[in-house]
């Protein structure tokens, strides 16, 4: 069975812009190393509806699972549910489930157009529950489309865990060297040709006055992440080159 | 003629992962607003040749400038260099004036394997010179590939001013309001329709225990954009909605 993989869709003018940085991407793969489901790619988009359709279609068909941040919300630049309808060729209208969950929480008189607006879903889309703010984020065959606030995501992401069906567990392991990344690129080449299953990643950082290195050795194989390690740790000895917590 | 536009690659594994945020996006789009080109879309990709040469091949047909970060250092995971080579078709190899550069900073006995990949390059690809860490990036064509650390980039952009031919400087203009999105997403919608060359994008925050909204109307035209906030105002005011710094 080919392994479980992810696509992220940011959709999100403001971060194209330059005003925010995406902090989702992380929180999200975070979340799926857990669950055994590997982010491959992320793409960023603007708020158009034409973009967000041609690119939920090409991307929903080459990953298991594709999430959306951003743009459900109530204002006029909030066009990811309709953009998704239209990529699934379904009808886009009130949802009503959504809309009596938001109208008990509202109470009727508060219930206005923009909060109705964000009862507006595509036909027989799955409501993904929403513990901060109460309006929905809903599931579309593989397309799980989350709000672009942080916090909210954030609160939204335990309620999926049954939903996903990943594979191991992606494991981590990391060791930070005062060193420069040309004195030990000739090492690491040769135990990455050693342990093909692992992903070795290279770093460098340059934080609290020291210039260094981090080694992030990548897999669901925690014997391998070992093996791997111990290799490292050996050369970091024999060139006598520094570790750092 | 077609306004210039800008699409990023990040190529990094380190992003995917979510052990790393991009902060590069934002560093790149501000600068390019000031050029004058719109960043319209942005791909994160892991470090794998064929990922990368197919990625590459198709943004780089869709947009006037393609920006690449990551991969260009000395270890095994820095593939960029050998990807864009292969993407247009070119050579790779030891790249005279690159080899120069670096063999003048390091001094023959400490430019050592790991240094010397850094000057294998695509053929004729033209050098960014890079003020922090000295090894270049370089240009193909309409791609410019710089590196993933964000303080070296930052410093090698200036560089590349002369090199962008863009339109009017991208402006924009913020208000920030103690409300919810709701309560202004119709005044908004009409103002939105009124002023059509004008984005509009609304952003609830949550800092400093307050919540509210801000407002961002970007354009190139200063004055549809003054045009545009008075109109904002007025309703904020009319409302009794408290502004905010």
């Amino acid at each position: 069975m080919k392994k479980a993989n992810a696509a992220i869709i940011i959709i999100g003018n403001e971060i194209l812009s330059g005003r925010t940085r995406d902090v989702n991407v992380a929180t999200i793969s975070k979340w799926l190393n857990k669950l055994g489901v590997k982010l491959e790619e992320v793409r960023i988009v603007p708020d158009i509806e034409d973009y967000i359709v041609s690119t939920v279609n090409e991307i929903r068909k080459r990953f298991s699972y594709v999430f959306t941040t951003g743009g459900i919300g109530p204002t006029h630049d909030d066009i990811t549910s309709k953009s998704i309808a239209k990529a699934f060729n379904l009808s886009y209208g009130y949802h009503k489930e959504a809309y009596e969950i938001l109208e008990k929480h509202y109470g009727q008189k508060e219930f206005n157009d923009g909060r109705r607006k964000m009862a507006m879903l595509p036909d027989k889309a799955l409501l993904i529950f929403n513990p901060s703010s109460v309006a929905p984020g809903f599931i579309v065959e593989n397309v799980y489309c989350l709000p672009g606030v942080p916090s909210i995501l954030e609160s939204m992401l335990g309620g999926l865990n049954n939903k996903i069906i990943g594979g191991k567990k992606i494991l981590d392991k990391t060791i930070s060297l005062i060193t420069v990344e040309s004195e030990i690129a000739s090492s690491l080449e040769k135990i990455q040709n050693k342990y093909k299953d692992v992903e070795i990643g290279s770093y460098p950082f340059f934080k609290k006055g020291k210039i260094g290195v981090s080694i992030v050795v990548r897999s669901t194989d925690e014997r391998l992440i070992s093996l791997t390690y111990q290799d490292i740790e050996n050369f970091v000895k024999k060139k006598k080159i520094q570790k750092i917590d």
